[in-house]
């Protein structure tokens, strides 16, 4: 027997239909003999309905009574889960997080989780009655709902399951794993089994958008197992989940601890993100204090750098630099840098959105070495040049030309031997 | 300065236009230096939707998970009609029943209201808040969301403006007031400046669907004065109330005590009702416990029946008797009859919906003797034949073929003087 927690996310409980699909899937794990506290997000288009009225109220809305109408979709979710549940024959209800309660701080539209109070939940576990939790929401300290912002729901079911002490915290949504890269440019991308807290979070915020960043990040640090499965396949397609939940993940794929990962590959994926933008500014002094003059300004406005390269000057006088900005933000940062051209001092500011970061992410790195060279040399042979480069302990990122992506990203799986066979 | 409960029900609430303009009657009062609560009802097209759901998930569902679901719908309104308060610069926040909290008993879909708790919200007028409070809904004992039922915001509002001591509760709905009968018949028909709570019951049940009954009675035992108007006027057609409620009323029309309706009608309105049905038993015994042989079965089959006429017999042997009931359970009560027709003894059962039964209203009848006599002559000389007749203290109800309903209702409103110029 084991407890398990199943969120379902707004592509999944979409219309009835759905939501009846996502019930099987309960249905599997209760018939087997488990426990079960179910975590919904909205209906995918209600959702949207919920934040058009929103819009039409008033542009600028008060953050409160906007959680207050958007914080709805859920509870409707989980009102309609429990109903066919019921319907089933499985006991079954709902929870808004105000009911729990699931405590918040008080920074409505994205509120952080304070607390899960878990002990009428788990005595209920043991009565045998599923909880259905609407996901998304909690209460702050002024008894006001508030919402935990983008992919919130994910958040909430790792915030559950780590209250409850939960054996394993099932993510269900549309695509059936995490993959060694995005299938739409390599068709022979393969379904990863596990993958380790620290690799899904550098392949999350690298736009395999599977899981939000947030909750893998709370997942690793209250250590809840987190598998990735479909809710669009049929429910007998995964075995329910038993006593020895170590050896028997099944289709799908686990984000666990590395310790978890027995046999380890170098490389575990290949992540590319279209929205970064380049600036360059050309003949920048080479003397102390020129970075500061430069990324000081970005910083107050609030605007996020990412990778950062400085040639090394040939005279010891003057340098270029180059680094990124989000694409959304370039127009923004070069009118920063040119309100500072006469602090800085350079002689040309070019920037551009005609580049790609690809980003090849391992823990297995940490302990080979030349695993960057491999890949500068095989990109050299493809005629692709990199424009700049960053690493992580168990990350290598490289800008190149945008038109080269999907060269780049197939190159780099077949080298690391991630194509399926 | 007065402190008003304004209510805007399920079409004043449509969509975000509607929203708005229901917004600009507050702001009139409150530019009028008047406190506000305002009670909202769901969209209605997003009411629609949320049944719908509910229908779909199961036809027999756990009457809580309901709750949770419609409920729903009032607190999307509540938040959007907040935001758009705060649009125009007044402050505004939404309550949500729960949150009030106003306390309900357990059953749910038809809870009833135990207690509102008052003191936050008039705090809170003091320092210029608009409470914008979710109509429809509680919270019961178990701690979970109740809905009152049918017309349920109508009920909230009469329940907020009594724990408050509001000087007036105001439903702003799709019509501009109650008439003196319904003018898609009679085209004279007048809109009442004020009527009894006792005259609106009777109007309310029977037909006349401005007000929900319970709202009428729950008003009449907490002496709450009621102002039927309509939210598609434009604000400025009414004036924002002022110090002395008593004598500025304005458009629209007061449901208060009969002491506050100085030049009393003897007759206030004609209303009718196509929903019944009539049912015949001939040839009965006429002997003491034969009525009890009729109406017991159809008591404990729940069905209610209205109005009795059983004729002098003859013969001192038989008689003939008809009762009428709802039209929906005139199926249903033939086969109680038909079912205990060896205990009863009758010779022929005929069951029939041609009928309709109109009522004419007014506690001015208390007072006057002769309305029935002359009611029944004037009818009379339009050849329309009585079938049956029931009164009380301030109604006198018949029952007549459904064809003459027009001529009956034109005719009485004319006898009673109630034509417009």
């Amino acid at each position: 027997m084991a407890l398990l927690v199943m969120k379902f996310g707004g592509t999944s409980v979409a219309d009835m239909e759905c939501i009846r699909n996502a019930a099987r899937h309960v249905k599997r794990e209760i018939d087997a003999g488990n426990q079960c506290a179910v975590v919904v997000s909205a209906m995918a288009g209600h959702t949207n309905q919920l934040l058009e009225w929103a819009r039409e109220a008033s542009p600028l809305h008060d953050a409160r009574e906007y959680d207050t109408v958007v914080a709805s979709g859920e509870q409707v979710t989980s009102g309609l889960m429990a109903i066919v549940l019921q319907s089933m024959g499985i006991s079954a209800r709902s929870w808004q997080g105000w009911q729990i309660p699931l405590l918040t701080d008080g920074v409505h539209g994205a509120a952080r989780i304070v607390d899960v109070a878990s002990s009428e939940l788990t005595k209920r576990f043991a009565e045998g009655e599923v909880a259905v939790i609407s996901g998304f929401q909690g209460i702050a300290p002024t008894n006001r709902i508030a919402t935990l912002g983008r992919g919130g729901s994910d958040t909430s079911a790792v915030a559950v399951a780590a209250a409850l002490n939960a054996d394993r915290c099932d993510i269900y949504t549309d695509v059936d794993g995490v993959y060694t890269t995005d299938p739409r440019i390599v068709p022979k991308a393969r379904r990863l089994s596990r993958i380790s807290y620290e690799e899904m979070l550098e392949m999350a915020s690298l736009g395999a958008k599977v899981l939000q960043t947030r909750s893998v990040e709370l997942a690793m640090v209250r250590k809840v197992r987190l598998m990735v499965r479909s809710s669009f396949e049929p429910p007998e397609r995964y075995a329910p989940a038993g006593g020895d939940l170590q050896n028997e993940p099944g289709p799908g794929t686990l984000v666990c601890d590395e310790d978890e990962i027995l046999e380890q590959q170098i490389v575990s994926g290949i992540a590319y993100a279209k929205d970064e933008a380049k600036v360059t500014l050309l003949k920048v002094a080479d003397k102390p204090g020129v970075a500061a003059s430069v990324f000081g300004p970005l910083a107050e406005a609030d605007i996020n750098v990412d990778m950062i390269v400085q040639n090394v000057s040939e005279d010891g006088r003057y340098t270029d630099m180059t680094f990124t900005v989000q694409d959304t933000e370039l127009e923004k940062t070069l009118k920063v840098i040119e309100g500072a051209k006469e602090k800085i001092g350079y002689s040309d500011l070019r920037g551009s959105t005609d580049v790609v970061k690809i980003s090849v992410i391992g823990v297995g790195m940490r302990s080979h070495a030349g695993v960057a060279a491999k890949m500068f040399k095989a990109l050299a042979e493809k005629g692709i040049n990199i424009e700049a480069i960053t690493t992580s302990e168990i990350k290598i990122s490289i800008l190149i030309e945008a038109a080269y992506t999907e060269l780049a990203v197939r190159t780099l799986h077949t080298l690391y031997e991630l194509d399926a066979e």
